[in-house]
């Protein structure tokens, strides 16, 4: 269904809100993660920084419960819409992980936040 | 603004309708491409299999307008908001690069083609 030897082992994943539609996040899949997330329905990514599989909402109970599984033509990228529990994807409490714009040379924070970050994962 | 360097010089680009929230398709950039789509206001991707600068609708006429870039919390992904010129962003005539879903083992195509994509690249 995907190839994930072409892409290296792991592929981007997309989540989307499955009823606004906006973007919440992009993160990595790879093959463990991918069958997992089809299994559970629940978002299962590949954390690089950690080198090991990053249940979505394990530390802040943010899970994103998978609505549906797109993959694109070359099947090496996965779209998740997602209904994202808590009401934001973002460590940093926002909605969407994308929530600074670019205007000129400047980034623009364009969201409010959802919740206080360290309140959901310590002051650390 | 994006640290090319952390992600090996290319970062994941998703571009989403402006209008509709519709995710059309993910690409890559490098600085270059990056700059090139900033300053004008064309989607300019990375082509990995070619090498080299991609002008998204070089082609097939096919660009994409523009009208917002987002970074994440991370500053290694990058999400347009565009126009997509021709009303299909994938090569293979749907609206969307995402136009198939998992279904249990199968794969169903979910959308409609709105071009045929040998009348727009050829027969090769």
């Amino acid at each position: 269904m995907i190839d994930f030897d072409k892409a290296g082992g792991l592929v981007p994943a997309i989540a989307q809100d499955a009823d606004t539609g906006l973007v919440l996040m992009l993160a990595w899949m790879n093959r463990e993660a991918f069958e997992e997330t089809l299994r559970t329905q629940r978002a299962c990514y590949y954390s690089r920084s950690r080198g090991r599989l990053w249940r979505k909402g394990e530390q802040s109970g943010h899970v994103q419960e998978v609505r549906e599984v797109c993959i694109d033509c070359d099947a090496d990228t996965v779209l998740l819409k997602v209904k994202q529990v808590g009401g934001a994807a973002c460590h940093e409490g926002y909605e969407s992980c994308f929530f600074r714009r670019v205007e000129g040379e400047e980034l623009t924070v364009i969201s409010q936040r959802v919740f206080d970050p360290k309140a959901v994962y310590g002051e650390n």
